[in-house]
Formats: C-alpha cells, structure tokens, sequence
C-alpha cells in the first residue's frame, strides 16, 4: 500500500514523514520503550531505510522533540486583545491540549527522559539538547507572558513570578497526567487564578509589583476569571473579619 | 598533618569523611567539574585509596546525594506545634539555608545534573537513583505538610495543591541561586503566602478544600503570615469594588 508513496517522497519529506511518526509513537508511549523498528513498521518503509534518515533512535527523537517544542512554544502565542485573565484561560487550554495529546512522552521527558538512545546510555550531549530544548520552550512561555503583560523589562519580582508560573503549570500538568483525577478544565481556570494569586502574593510587600497587579485587575472585567476569583475569595473570607483594622486602610 | 589521622580511621568512618569531603565540593561547584584527584586531596589520602572506598565517581556522587538527600528531607521535619503559618516560615528558613549551602550543587542536580560518571557518559541506573533521590526528598516534603494540616487522606485537590507548592519551593529556590536578585527572606516569606494563595484558589471552586481553608485560617493568628498577607492583600485591592455585589454575599 505505502511503496507507491515511498517512491515518490522526497528526502525532506520523508524526514518529516517519520518525525511524524515518531512523535506519535513517543508521545504515547515512554521513548524508551519505542523501537527503530516499530518506527520503520509504521512508516511503511525498512529498518535500514529509517537509518539513512536518521543515524539512530537518539537523532529521531531529537528531531521529534524539536517540533513539539516548536509546536508547544507556539501555543503560548495568541493576539494581544481582550483581557488578560481570558488570554491566559485560551493559552492554558492549548497547553492542556498538547499536555493530553502527548501524555506519556511529555511526563517522560519532563522526568529526565532524554535518556533514550539505541544501547541503553545516554550521552551528556543527548542530554544537553534536550534540557536546552525544554528551557527554550519555558522561556519562549515567560517572554509570551511578558509581551501580554506589556512589560519589556520586567523587575526581578516579575521575572521570579512569571518564570515560577511556568513552572507551575509544568508540574500542575504531570500531576494531572498521574491518573487525571481532577477535570482538566478546571486546572486550567486554575492556573490562570494562580498566575493573579503569585503576582498579589509578590505585591502584597512590593509597591513595583502592586502596581502591576493593579494595572492588570484594572482592565479584567468583573465577569472574567479574575474578578470570578476575588469574587469568590471575598465570598469564602469570614477571617477577613479577624485581620486587625488598621491593616485594613 | 592527616597521616596519623588516616592510620586511625576505620571503614565506615573513611566513607563517612569522604561522602563529606565530597559532599562540600560537589555543592561549590558543578559535580561534573570536581574529578576523583580533588576529592582525594581535600580528603588527604591518595587516588587509589578514594577507589578502594569508592568504584568510581558515580558512586561517591550517589553516597553524596543519599546524605544531602536525608539532611534537606529532614529540614522539613518540624514539631506539629503553633500556627501552621509559623511552622512553615521556620521550615523555608531551614529549606533556603540547605539551598543557600549547597547552591551550584543543588541547580546542577535539579536541572538534570545526574549526568556524573568518570568517562563523561551516564548510565540510565545512575539517572535512575538519582532521580529516585529527588522524588523521595519531594514525597518526604509532601508527607510533611499533610501531617502539619493533619490530613491522613488527602482529596486529590489537597494532593495537588501540596505536591505543586513542593514544586513551586524548588523552581523559586533555583531561580534565586541565578543571581540573588531577592532578599532570601522575602522569598521565604512568599512561599509561605504561595502555599496560602494556592490552597485558596483550589477551595474558590471546591467546598472540600473550602472547608480546609478555613480550618487553617482559624487556627492562625492576625499576626502572623497568613494573616499579615490578607491585610495586605485587601489594602491593595481596590478592584474588589468593581465585583458584582451579589458575588460578595
């Protein structure tokens, strides 16, 4: 069925043809457990051939690692219009869109998966590469919410909120992917209030950061996840009552 | 001047002062820059004398790692005494003093530093123990702030907001180490509040951690951090104005 399309592909596409393949068969199994040879089977073609392409499982992966992180980097990006909170809400459902299609591939490599390669060891290069593309993906994320944020030299605070927000939504994600117990949708609401929960919590002793927050509450509107938290928060606070007044100015 | 002390060691306490020796260097530096040579001359005993010890760096690393692994879970140990807001201020202060000793060590591990061997290759068992390591230190910290809330069996939400703060911890103290922008304290202090913050926004939309929420809050003095921050926290927020009255019910 596939040797009359083999033929015609040429090199280029057949190299995107098996980094297809492989980030399919990656992303739902652990790499490790993914042969060369179950690649060649779902491509269609030989063993042999895949070699030609890549010069080893190591190679492969790198390259499929290479566009999901292009792929994931891209869904931090989306048009700066509307309020911030609805923004973040439509990137964070991207992100639990990638999350879930790449399930078992995303939590190994987030685990210290680079280890794949043919023999069973790793290489201190293969690592390199694929830490170096994990960070090239969580700083492609801290610079799209920076450019939301409308801040082109973000303050130690900002730079410590934005960059543990990230991390943040990494761990939030592998711990959802460890039996899915909690519906997605609501941890990606979640993570949104989280984002305005560290950024009040930093500006609660910081006048720079409070006046970002309050840049940002500024412009959500009442109805938006924002103010649907605060909203709610004041609702559960009865302790509030407790704070002495004076705090309170 | 350690002769007559070498003569005298016995076994384990040879192996106990070379997991220190090594243990010190490999937390001022990068565990792929200190080489089998240094160890053994901070120790004060020859080259094939640490091998007689130890097989090979890998192994030393690993022994060094089991010690420090114990110490930082062990700073998470804290009497189940007064407010929990208090307990885990002094539990943070014990976190960034190990962080603080143990810096370029530290950032080495958790961005994938197990890559230690001899030859400049890693073996997956080497990768496998020492992230092994790391996720024991995570389960002792998870397992300790349960027992602070008392809590024998979490509900997932709980689960989730606990092993996402433990997560939250690390990234902040990394980010720290990359240029100490941030008066420790204050982080310290923030990550107290982060923990409050995000148990919050998890009990906005679930009555079970609601009802969690307010139990810690009840117990915590006006004076202390949790209280302190919703002070602040309410001083800044103009915006609550702006919230439908109904949600403020």
């Amino acid at each position: 069925m596939t040797t009359g399309v083999r033929r015609r592909m040429g090199v280029d596409e057949r190299r995107q043809q098996l980094i297809g393949v492989a980030l399919e068969l990656f992303s739902h199994r652990s790499p490790d457990d993914v042969s060369i040879d179950e690649i060649a089977a779902a491509a269609g073609i030989s063993r042999p051939l895949v070699y030609h392409y890549f010069p080893g499982k190591q190679s492969l992966y790198e390259a499929a690692l290479r566009r999901a992180a292009d792929e994931l980097a891209g869904r931090f990006q989306e048009p700066p219009e509307g309020p911030l909170g609805a923004r973040l809400l439509r990137v964070m459902g991207r992100f639990f869109d990638f999350v879930d299609d790449h399930g078992p591939g995303f939590s190994a490599l987030m685990r210290g998966g680079p280890a794949v390669s043919a023999g069973g060891a790793c290489s201190r290069d293969a690592m390199s590469t694929t830490n170096a593309m994990i960070d090239e993906v969580r700083q492609a994320a801290y610079e799209q919410i920076l450019a939301h944020l409308g801040i082109a030299e973000p303050p130690a605070r900002l730079q410590l909120v934005v960059r543990s927000w990230v991390s943040l939504a990494e761990s939030t994600a592998l711990i959802w992917l460890d039996g899915r117990r909690i519906p997605r949708a609501e941890l990606e609401l979640q993570l949104v209030h989280d984002f305005a929960a560290l950024c009040a919590v930093s500006a609660a002793y910081d006048d720079e950061m409070a006046g970002i927050l309050l840049r940002i509450l500024g412009d959500e509107p009442a109805e938006g996840p924002f103010g649907d938290l605060v909203g709610r928060l004041v609702s559960l606070a009865p302790s509030l009552d407790r704070v002495p007044a004076q705090r309170l100015r």
